[in-house]
């Protein structure tokens, strides 16, 4: 009778098969270790995307210049971290194999490993780009090979050394640091210039496809508070915005944005914040 | 792709033609005179109705046995109190023309008066039934006729004296109270038993075509915080819940809830009780 | 220009000289030992009175038709308890040399001592009722004799043995249920019926002046939230307002109601709940 | 140097060998499909047990009294469904041969069931009593075998038809109620007087040995809104410490409070009840 | 007897007739689309100025050295908007011929049009400044001509093309963007400097009067989370007390800060950064 | 049994006897004016440092390569500031005679004044370094000398004129100003460079024993909601990192973290950045 009751991100109304932007949801957070609710997180962040307008003067492009379809959240067993890794495999995967650019929402970091699993096969020279608080280069955490404090490690594992592009990164063990000097390109740690080191990186990152994981804890928790595990000293969410428009010059493959848990965070800036930055890859596609 | 964003109460599929309660919404809270936020309510409504179970044990019925179409909100222009009932009322008129039960969720009390109007011209023996802690029936408020405090005087002026039934009423003023004792049967006042009182009319109501209007700040502020006037000693949810089954055993011919007002609530417990109390609604008819 | 901003309890506006009750707020919590925030408790309840209305429906009575005055907060200097009670002993006996009924909001629950004590000098067979879920009676209290959790044993002192009445205790050490059963008259405890309680008491305090004291967890958290030192197991608002009415049909001398802690209660129920038991009171005069 | 930092439920100082009770937190929410957190319940009910008196006017009984150990948290591995249950059931196993009484700190509700299962082992005719809202009796629920929904089921299968007294129940499926009306004792459902129920049940269950599961969501959200699955229409703060008492009388042999989830709450009343009914069951052994 | 409880804007004394500045409230949202409660933005502005001293080091000047007078809150019938915007016209209409600087405290931004307006029958070279996250140049909104969304396109029609200056805007709708790119004078949007862009902007707006209208949705949400319809990416609470200094240079003929929105930031440290704004514009008068 | 509750900042387990740097918690908020909740302060910032690692990216340094001593909080009477300030006293000089560095938790900043007067009793030549939004500097405080607003000029009175330098000052009276200019070395005020104004400052500091006391607000409320008279115009986390790790190259003495104030700040991330600031300022000895 109405209308108002579609639920999608900004009222998405491109059918699947039109859409050459994928939007799904992973509410997934089995692992999470501090504080749970990232699953939480796709709804919220489709909830408050009606608080933004459908056109970006930072691109000067409007949504309905772009087919997206919002294909909902896959559904996952809660605590079955296993057969949660497998379902978000096969929902990427039918995505990439369609020609179509998937753009997940976390859920847990953990979410990642899967999409970049299946972008892996697909892309032999994969580079992963990476923006976040902490290295979650662990290679276990408390007894889990799979968790959100070891994603990166396996994501590394998977994609070879030197393929993996860290930046923003603040916190970590002294292991973790290890492993990044043999393993990853990481940028100055704490307190780096997080566009600087984005900018001196891109020549390096052309001509190749490219997979960005933005765990939303890289900015900071005035900007962002609503993630499990918050670290001070983050870049502002002017800084994630100019990032997010600089890596869309790059050959993107994929994307997702994790962490967001909208029960850390009553003003809903963070998920607004995420919503923005949805809209900024979607219109940069 | 997945089927997770639908957003209907309780992902209500049924279609509008095949149904026989229809669900909208009226997301108005312009009139709002202390706490506005009236017009989240069926969105939260919705929101949390995923946590309850599709089956009453109260009624030992289940929602699969019923066809209810869930017809999302009505467009409601912000600010403007003539328009957003003029257009309440159209769509409350189409509903109630094709045969079928309206079921609106509020928003501010002032959403009954035009389903009220469209009802007593089709009914003119009609009863409304009120379950409230204020009265409503001051003649004007802050210079409005139309407003959330004046609404059941509007009503009580549609349906003519001693028509209107009111339950669990505790705060009004001394004019009120003299209105309602020449032209409307108000329940004793002030902490009386509310289920007492309400069986009591029932055999009055019988044989009668009755429409109900359920404002939640008729439950005490412990079990429905989230309301924009809330009073003390009020129900509790278990009698609202037994007030709601002794009403189904009625002719009803149209129900509201109003007044749930989620940014009053973060526990959202007031949006669950309103669930609870949409659900044994249809489940009862 | 405007009258907006008077912040008057229900925008009081009766003269100090012609009131027969006084309101004034001691907005102090210096001894608090759980979560402070009681100092904010007389903003809070007069904040939230304006959404009440000055009728009360319970006793077919208006403010309008009473003198009453809203002194305002007792300016008493951050920590430092002596001068604090130096200054609220000092306003009370203004008050009560004048004539006039004493309403005063607390604060802490140690307010009430500079109150009874200046109530004594003058009532010299003063019975105090306390309404309240801890029994306050201990000697000292992390080594203050002047503590929130002494104030009662302290009252006891003044008004001496079996003049304190105290009915909603559920809380206590094994020493003060000592003391009490030498020196007060406790009702029976943990899960008691308070208003049965009260009823049987009542006979005994007629034909004497009688000082009410009212801490707000009396009352069960469920409806009262906002208070320090909650205690489950409590009575409802509903029985709060039925205990107050009891009351004002002794011939009471001053009343206080304490422990409203705003920053433990968002929804401010609590202060709500407060405003309409100060209404009673003062409509009960 | 000071000993403010324990951490410890009420300062808890007994050693584990001279106990008789020993405490237990299980801080696992991963199959939570609603809103988690109840892995933050141990410690929260811990951090405002602090707040509550060490002496029980109810049981005229302290805890000074009493030889009861504050065991911590057990390590359980985040998401990892089979190793947390096979860690909860060796810390549980280790207890009962030590002939202590375990006391159990939820966690989601599937933590009952390794300890049911210990239990069984050891009181081949054991009888379970299970307070919940909720009958938790599914087969599998979204895929799972183990899960908070299918909980009970496990646990009826575990210990046999007839052997599982269920009360407070107000929420079920339609399979569900089939299954109770063939397996289990359920108390009448849907707003039923649980201590009526109760007191009913006691005579049937004395002379055999019982364990105790009480999900907190059996109290109505007005009381304890600090749980990930709220239902309207349950009992009051009062009646479920009237309910433990009357428990208290049977030959227990082990007791789990479960679901309170903190986020859910930020009056922190409900962890306060849970920590009132905890020193309850402590000062009834 | 006491002074506690004036509720006026740091308590200021002077009255009407001595004041060379006059402070209002607004206390409107009826046509706030997302999140109503900006009419709270008053009281909530007065509340927390308590905390702030009233000498600006930034300014070295005092208010005790400014003849400032709280003139309270215009009535408004809620959901009237006509009648809304005729009060405020009339109201400030008072206070500018009476020669006196209107400082206007929101509510929503359309109460900025009313002033306007009557400021432009007086001042026919009168300059707009807006500070503003969004361009509010729809020309019309839900079918509303008058709104929060088309405030500024009204304003830009009464004051003449070339007049009205927008800084800070980073959200609006590619036709918003060419109508200002004809009518109005727009800063670089989304992400440009807004302190660079007032400093060149100056120059131009010397020797006129001026008008400065400051929705608090130009400052990031981070610093300003209580707004009705935040927007990330925006300037610092540092940077927009640097902007008000850089106008009150000019020749200010009245000033308004609107959409502050207190149901939306706990931490009301939106409403002590829009304290501290008026602070600042009037000791800067 | 299990490991779960020390409840020291991150687990500490280093003895007193071997420690270098002793942590301890002074929970005293008695003459906070506006917001009280400082108390709570210590056990805050202890329960969020399990989310920080022991590792410290900026440093390059790990907690398992110090010897710090967490001693829990000193027990103090609320409400009694003599006693108060009077075992802080004790317990610093304790600390300092046994030859190690006292790091403060407040509490309010009246805490820092009894350590400063043991330290200056030892240390003639001792610097005192004040980060702070609010000079401190006032001779009485509503009729107190020793206040949370005085602290600072009786610890300029202790340690003589030019001995205390003032960083972030943005907030004071006239009359505080002129003090400063006399008898502090106070940094431009309001809006000026932190970091620019400490750097300057670093070589007259070198080769004194220093000690610093931090005022959480001096944070911008964005970063730091969480404190009772939060002012805007702050600095970020990011610069107070970094200026703390200027001030671990001087020669410091002890160091204190004050006026963290829990219940103002839901996220808890005005906790976590004091607990990582404590962790920079513990390996930075």
């Amino acid at each position: 009778m109405f209308e108002g009751h579609r639920g999608t991100f900004m009222g998405a109304r491109s059918a699947y098969e039109a859409a050459g932007v994928v939007l799904l949801g992973a509410p997934m957070d089995w692992t999470a270790s501090f504080r749970a609710g990232a699953r939480h997180g796709p709804a919220a962040v489709r909830v408050v995307s009606e608080g933004l307008e459908e056109y970006s003067p930072y691109l000067d492009r409007d949504l309905d210049q772009c087919l997206f379809h919002d294909a909902g959240d896959i559904p996952l067993p809660p605590g079955d971290v296993g057969a949660s890794l497998r379902a978000i495999a096969q929902a990427a995967a039918g995505i990439i194999d369609d020609g179509k650019f998937p753009l997940l929402l976390g859920g847990e970091h953990l979410v990642t490993w899967p999409v970049v699993q299946e972008m892996a096969k697909r892309h032999p020279d994969l580079a992963v780009v990476q923006l976040d608080a902490h290295a979650d280069l662990l290679d276990d955490y408390l007894g889990l090979t799979w968790s959100h404090a070891t994603v990166m490690r396996r994501v590394s594992e998977v994609i070879g050394p030197g393929n993996l592009f860290q930046f923003g990164i603040r916190s970590c063990t002294r292991a973790e640091l290890a492993y990044a000097r043999q393993h990853t390109r990481l940028a100055p740690v704490a307190g780096g210039d997080l566009l600087g080191s984005l900018g001196e990186s891109l020549s390096g990152l052309r001509d190749r496809p490219v997979y960005v994981t933005l765990d939303i804890d890289v900015v900071d928790p005035a900007f962002a508070p609503g993630t499990g595990t918050a670290e001070p000293g983050g870049c502002t969410s002017r800084e994630i915005l100019l990032a997010v428009h600089l890596l869309s010059g790059l050959n993107l493959v994929g994307f997702d944005l994790v962490e967001v848990c909208p029960p850390c965070d009553q003003s809903q800036r963070t998920a607004l914040l995420a919503a923005a930055i949805v809209r900024e890859v979607v219109l940069g596609r």
